[in-house]
């Protein structure tokens, strides 16, 4: 039965479907959330990154979420600064998860209204709110998502969380080399 | 040409269009939003008032916004609390004006978050933003947005201005008549 | 009776009488605010723009106010940095609709100083506020307005509208032509 | 010279003019404001109050701001809530010391809006802000102004001060008696 | 192999384990939570409940963290308010995804303390933070993340959409009858 | 009596003696500070300015607190930045007037920490405080609270107004020829 | 030299002694304060309690300050609304710890106003700032303080972790036995 | 059994024992960290700088939080920069004092998350927050810790004292020859 388990579908099939959609409003919010892509490949999650504006281009946000499950994607990680209603309206036309990244743009105050626009969503439609400008974790989170299901990428996360640790461990050497450790 | 403005309809005959239309995204946000008809009532503007909700009723929202101007509406008055999608959604289906009222619900952080979900609204897609619970000052907003093609509504608010003025008046006639003026 | 009607007047009449005001507080406010009257001037929309101190010139405030509608002007949009008094102000003159745009001024709060001065109006005095720098919205506001008997005006916006959705989908394809879409 | 110098009233002739003007913008201030009229009864200041709303009686507030110098007054205490235009405005109308006490009423956010509304004047017109419904504390503060050509005055405050020490110093010593000091 | 894909796994035959685990750091925060545990006990979400304090019982954190997977637990909701750590720390000992829903607490800041703690995690360990309050939304993204590889909880997911949407139509037919559409 | 009365003397006779004592926590204060002292120049109101530590010579707070009044101070003027007690603890040494300054230092919240450490001053120990960064607007403040007995100054204060004013007209005449009213 | 130091003094020697002086500005601060005593009381941590109003009683603040050390206090605790300046003030007159206890009064900011009054000192003189209304926690620090050369505290904050970790535990298991473990 | 004290070493024999555990989450916050160490080793207080990242290396904080008081070290200084979790977590290993210093780091909303997370600790487990980026505070306010049983320390700081009044006042007399003193 254990072969039945969800993890034990092979990455590999899915490999040329995105998993995982990466979209932004605005071309501006494209250096923040290349981060989440960026991730994304080095954990080997197939994905997809473009432009679905909720304001200017809504009936390219209604089609992206209606058709996200279909299409065989699992998460998506939206981006957004100002009164970001990008991920919050993408929930409403999926039940896959949404992951909302706030961005702290220049039009915007830090990133909170973004933060504001995105948690406070109404009961029955949630988003995963992650950091401001934290697009890098909106990967993170996804994979820990698609891992549940997938035991490789269950691996890369433990792997992942060990390198953090390790660069964290070798910082603390070469600054005990500089004379850090003071004393 | 001028027949084929919408103006040229006299007031009087599109009694019984609505030219206002009242949404809010929950029955909880009732007691704010009648505030709003009970303006227009007053003024003799014809309204309708529903519930839409963007995340719940995503399709009904598209549908509002996309058929309000065929059915003759011309302001669209929107509140919600928390991470108020309606308002701006509404605008990105329409290009009639959107007046949002950000409500001070239970569950929100003093209607702060609603106002900047509506408020920093991108380039291209305005939402008018009216006070915390501003549901009355929304309907007046309307009101003055109509009342630029419409002789009798701009007579109306020259008139409830004067009756706003005079309710003061009377008041300190009356506290003055209590001792108020108290040297 | 229509021909009593404002909205009666055919669009192209009015050419030469500004129908939007654009007002400011301060010459420093003018990088800002020049953005609504750049929108105006694509749509074709006869406006004017100068400089109302509501501090400094408190008779001129006035004046402004008391005279708009007699002059042929039909919204005004007001910006304004810190305690941002003029939109307001304006609206206690006039009953023309008063669109206020808050700006992030060196000495302000990121502009969260003058949304609360203009947002938070009392009852039966309105400020149609729109986002913090968000004077290009401002404009669009404004057309939405004169559009409701101004059927050129609306089909501008619908144009504008297109344009805006558009641009996103040719970045989109400059963007995929790029290797954007990274899968 | 010094007889044409306003100061060189003695305090006692100006008994019947009232020095302190305490205006509000509505009714529903009347609770917070009548503490600076208590406190300047204590103190034996002339006083009057009345309401001015900035945004319904405009007019109102002109003449209110014009004429205070005129009248005899020599400061103006002005209290509001929300988007409190009322301290500013005056101050625009007039050349007399002006002070501001922000009004957490039921539609404000806690009165950080009135704050910000009243405190962050442009250079040149001053409000000299109080804390959030400090109404006493304004009226504390115009004794200090007139306090500076009225040697009375100057005595009140100090005996103000020493029994606002004195209950402190009374209060000690009954929970003293009480085993507050619980050692 | 599609059957062996992730969701043929009947949900049945996990019943006993609980795939969600909903802790909180103290008795207080239960009134909230509860709402959690309600939404999945509804959707047939195996679950656990009890209480992990980050400061009092950090070692059973570490515990809660390091086993969870093990124990074949495959979502984290954690709840707190002031300076909510549990949800970021059991993200530091698990690469399951965690779920953090921020209280408003007698003696928080309405909220926005625990949001910004939870939110605001450094990169490499996200926490997915929903509305404050909000533990039914978080207990619906937990069955979303579920869904993945569930295709009785995707259906289950899609009907409670569908009931969530009736609901409102429900009630806006409820309110049209009693004379709601007021024109 | 009017012979003792302060305003009695000639505003000619106390030019030697500071009537306005500016203090600030700070060097660093002085760039934002000294433009008080540049207004009370040009307003030939005789002041003198220096550095008082609340936290760091608060013997020297006191001295300057208890003996402002002897030496002849009418008003005292306290910038500072961060937790700034200054002019709440200099106005708890004396019953002259205080005017804070909130400064936005490098280290503060954008001010906001200095305006409520100033402001929200408890009762019988008002702060006067003016916006951030707003010496100009305390130097200001400062004379009308001296042109309450100073005719002079009075008459200063309306040549200033005026000045303001002919700025403002004259920016709009410069940028009426630059093309600014677009039209 | 050790017979010299403070902490060669057998905690039992200076129970009469209080070490820890609880200080708040108001009466009305006591129902917060009175936790701290409450806690040290049950630690053996010998204290006193009293009101000093650092703008009503100055110099008792000063007195308290400068005289703590001699009279073999080492750590003080001061709480406070508003402009909370009685902890940063202390510390401005003592080298003795100063622990700042900010108090969510009815006038304040829900506490925030004091905790950046309190939190934002300058460079040399900090506070040890707790969370609102953290009076309890307050006494945990100064225990903690003392623990450092008292050994008798050091087992008792030991003991004291223990059991708030016990009753959690508890808590855990009462719930369980209710049901709570709902699976 | 003044022997067993840790007091009753004499403050000379620790020296190769860090007293002060200087700690922070991320190598970026060295640059403001340092600043506790440059103190330290003015005041000639034994102390060791190093990494612990609550998230990244959660069980190297563990052991440092669990080990400190055994180690010898009586102070531990925690910075941290977004959900600033350190300084709490450590709190709940140790009941040695746990200063906090919130990091106003690039991605954080200008240290007033980090301020939030760490003050607003639960009941019995406090942080001592100081001042954002107030390392250096931080150190005084260990060195005042360790000075209650240290008369070297508490000496050192008195003179710490006195040489921060001397600094102000060199100031204050150059400032004056410099012609500060304007009048």
């Amino acid at each position: 039965m254990t072969t039945a388990s969800p993890a034990a579908t092979p990455a590999e099939d899915y490999r040329d479907t995105p998993l995982v959609g990466i979209v932004m409003g605005s071309q501006s919010d494209l250096k923040i959330m290349s981060a989440a892509a960026e991730v994304l490949r080095q954990f080997g999650v197939p994905h997809e990154m473009t432009l679905v504006s909720p304001h200017r281009t809504p009936y390219r946000l209604i089609e992206y979420g209606e058709t996200a499950r279909k299409r065989g994607m699992r998460v998506i990680i939206a981006g957004g600064g100002g009164a970001a209603h990008l991920p919050g309206m993408l929930a409403s036309f999926t039940t896959l998860p949404v992951i909302g990244v706030p961005i702290n743009s220049v039009t915007s105050l830090h990133g909170i209204d973004s933060v504001l626009s995105m948690l406070q969503m109404p009961a029955g439609v949630p988003v995963a709110t992650v950091a401001i400008d934290g697009a890098a974790n909106a990967a993170v989170l996804a994979t820990q998502m698609l891992a549940l299901s997938n035991a490789r990428l269950a691996d890369v996360l433990e792997k992942y969380r060990t390198a953090l640790k390790d660069k964290v461990m070798r910082t603390i050497e070469e600054l005990r080399k500089g004379g850090f450790n003071d004393e």
